[in-house]
């Protein structure tokens, strides 16, 4: 039994006006770098999806696959990294999104899934949902099933979560911060 | 008892001329793209350096944390990621080292680690050596002790594991790929 209620709003910090001005970037390198903290985020999420069938997490570049890599150990699934254009060597297929200015562009492999695989998709933020959108689009396109797209921190007054629902995904986050 | 002999090389694939004519590019992402490889190449890792009182892994952007944070999980440490310059929020210190073409940067946070910390420093590739040697001066000024620096491919004809080893390093790797 679990006795331990884990907070993770407790290890995480704000830091204020980064990267720009007005801006209160959660930091989860307190996070990590708490062994408890780190130990009792992973175990939260693990216990989530343990005995769900799920044969593969999809990390995102970079602290995605912070979180994700060891849930991939633990639930006895492969790994597959979803990165920024021009990382990854093998043949890719890519998607591009709108930033506030400009565009990005994300890639995986094409013989990374099949329509067999039973995705878990992992992040650590949850902000406009812009590069998780494309991650769906890109696992979609191997007829692929995503059990859930979960990250530690969600900002819902960006807006992100909700577009994500409305795409389908069932999302969930450790935690979220909310007119803060 | 552990009975399964593992072989990196059995999963790694080879990419030719990528990112450029002439290099053979070594794939971890059939290796992380295979449950049993992952499990395997994690566990090997694990079992190297359980009971070495290592209490933080220093993972670097962005294959080093694929790999170590699931180490820093199995072996109960912090993880504390070693940043391309600009994406860590709060105070940190920088090393920049020569690329073939340039430079780069590399950063930590200020508050990172303590003289105390006993440091499993981790990468996926060690190539020539230059992220991992900047890596050794970063976690050098806060007069922490580096235990060993482990990958889980060597490719000794670029010299960068030598290179380290004079800079004072133990280096590891999980497997090498030499005159090929």
């Amino acid at each position: 039994m679990r006795t331990t209620t884990f907070d993770p709003k407790a290890y995480i910090r704000t830091v204020p006006n980064w990267p720009i001005e007005g801006v209160q970037f959660r930091d989860i390198t307190t996070l990590l770098g708490d062994k408890e903290g780190f130990r009792l985020m992973i175990d939260a999420l693990a216990d989530r999806y343990r005995g769900l069938d799920i044969d593969t997490i999809v990390g995102l570049d970079a602290r995605g696959f912070i979180i994700g890599a060891p849930l991939a150990y633990l639930l006895d699934c492969k790994f597959v990294p979803i990165r920024k254009k021009g990382k990854l060597p093998f043949e890719t297929i890519g998607e591009t999104y709108e930033l506030e200015y400009g565009q990005a562009t994300v890639e995986m492999h094409t013989d990374a899934l099949s329509k067999e695989s039973k995705v878990l998709l992992v992040d650590d933020l949850i902000a406009t949902g812009g590069t998780l959108l494309a991650a769906q689009k890109l696992i979609a396109s191997f007829d692929a099933e995503i059990v859930e797209a979960c990250a530690v921190i969600d900002l819902p007054d960006l807006g992100g979560s909700n577009k994500l629902r409305e795409a389908g995904l069932k999302v969930y986050a450790l935690c979220e911060y909310e007119g803060e």
